[in-house]
């Protein structure tokens, strides 16, 4: 499963899930935590069959992760309740903490967890590996708040814990999503947060909004230029090796296999 | 307790710690490690009583930790006994190296734990959580000398340690102390450091001149524009809350509960 | 032993194996992994021991440490088995995972072992304190390749990993060896990189080219410079402790023992 974007909505609107449909990202997540005030829960539950069903339109491709709320409060085991019921693909569990956390969820869905606090970053790693764990997401403001410190565009505040993350999500064999970017019309801020996230080893980007999906999709995917300087490294690597050469020089760079299986990754990703 | 600075001084020189109560830092730092040379420390202990009674001024708000020398030292035991016997407030444990060297010290004084060495840096989840600890601070000079690395003013090469260090602190609950400025007329630069600490999550920054104790007070405390954008933001997002909105657009950043808890933050700090 | 150098050649040619006498690396790396094609390894298993010698040029002094191929791959135990009838002074391990897989070569011989894996870097404290490892070095183009990452010039992408690796060395008493620069005519941004690798703590680097083997002995010794600067910074730091005081204001920065250790050290490396 591709996972370059997971967009986020308020559950509680349901006018805002039902253009899902139209916007093509590899995932959505109805918001019962964050994006739904305390006092508007109870009705989003009470409607999120409906909003769900909005929000597929029908079609059997839309990916549907109920983000609920984190273990603990009271919402937690009504969010979860509701998000089964109404046929959730999966579900989405903020401020993870523990392995344990992932278990007392006490479902069968699917998981992403969200590491986006001291504790969670400590226990990336028992996180990532827990059962039902699809994907990890670091979440940086969450985290900023947390610790008591302050998000910057640049973001080496944060990069300790953003590379523990991808880092503990790829030792355990899941897909890990990026941080959110919260100036929402600062379209060259985004690509730039996702080229760092992708050089990281990222999979993908929590988006706030549609167009944001757009920017995650051209930023997780290889360029032209890539893929064509990608094919050329490979030719040209083939070729040596018949020769018997294990290193080339190709274009004023000693390639050898870690970069050959690059390129190979940037041509399957460009066919994906 | 705030602490956003603690002053080192030389414990050896009762006529510099009798300047303390003309600075108002948060906390203060008679040291018997570094600041006195090894020679000088039998005379210094000697003194100590009558120069922490020079270092208060008769005020009851001057916090003193005395620095004594780390643990495995000869002058260790007996720094611990002058320190306690002179009516310390708490001390200063310099290259702390695991749980056991806090036990070793053998004092119900609160104890700042230095992380300084690549050993601290490995050990400094068990060094923060370690009973007594109230906050750690960490030594970039100190760690680079150990090791056999070198500092740049960007500080790029201690950025995993000065997270990991934070971090630590803040999962165990204690306060965090970053790095000293070595460049002491240099006052940019150590604005600069100061923003990145603040950044990072730190409390406060250790200072080797009264000059510094300013200049971390102003890094450390939210500045007026800060504080009226916190203000800003809380209001609009309690008039959206009440319209049933989990999520704002405010001034082009979408603001939902962590932004908002950290300008809850700011304004807290602002009325300290 | 010194290690500011490992020069990597292909075990298959033993043409360029004898000009290592002529390049005065710390230490050489006749590769039958990556530099290797597979259906060449045969052969040049069999020519081991005749290309060893010709490496050697009939002197004691060349250091040959045989990159084998990884633990479970069917090439490893006969490459461990050429390389001690070849009389190898040691092997280079890569993408080791584990202290079980340092201990699953079955040697004698020293050990450079290479952390190049998400799981790797998981590992590196263990796998740096495992019995027989001299040294440890980070592969930062497999790890990039490993996690799904990019690489790029300024390096931010591998930080974490690239700071792990070396504290892990230091935490066990052993080398470490930076990334190699694939851009082979690139001298500057080869001596940018071994600036960074030096300031984090690194003792050497990788190098593909006889080139780049000068570029690291620069890069990792002091300059006159920095050596007459340290010179300078210990004549007064023992003229101030002779006189009672433990700290000194030279040239506008504060000196205490953290940073005499560093100026010694200095000397000491200038003097190597």
């Amino acid at each position: 499963m591709l996972l370059r974007s997971l967009l986020f909505a308020p559950a509680n609107r349901p006018e805002l899930l039902a253009k899902f449909p139209g916007v093509g990202a590899d995932a959505y997540a109805p918001d019962l935590e964050d994006g739904t005030p305390p006092a508007a829960r109870e009705a989003a539950r009470a409607g999120l069959a409906e909003a769900l069903k909005g929000a597929r339109g029908g079609r059997s491709d839309i990916k549907l992760f109920v983000r609920v709320n984190a273990i603990g409060s009271e919402d937690s085991p009504k969010d979860v309740a509701a998000a089964e019921a109404a046929g959730a693909d999966g579900l989405v569990l903020p401020k993870a903490e523990s392995a344990g956390d992932i278990a007392a969820l006490g479902t069968r869905l699917p998981i992403i967890a969200g590491i986006e606090s001291v504790r969670g970053v400590v226990e990336a790693n028992a996180i990532a590996k827990a059962a039902g764990v699809l994907a990890v997401y670091f979440g940086a403001e969450d985290f900023a708040a947390d610790i008591g410190g302050r998000r910057t565009k640049e973001g080496l505040e944060v990069l300790y814990a953003r590379s523990q993350v991808v880092i503990a999500a790829k030792a355990a064999g899941v897909k890990a999503l990026d941080q959110v970017v919260i100036d929402i019309r600062d379209d060259d801020g985004f690509r730039r947060d996702a080229e760092m996230a992708r050089n990281l080893g990222y999979d993908g980007k929590m988006c706030l909004l549609p167009r944001q999906v757009g920017l995650a999709h051209e930023a997780f995917a290889p360029s032209a230029t890539e893929i064509d300087r990608a094919a050329r490294l490979i030719a040209a690597y083939e070729k040596a090796t018949a020769e018997g050469k294990g290193t080339i020089d190709f274009e004023g760079r000693m390639v050898d296999p870690p970069i050959l299986k690059a390129a190979q990754a940037i041509l399957a990703a460009g066919r994906a």
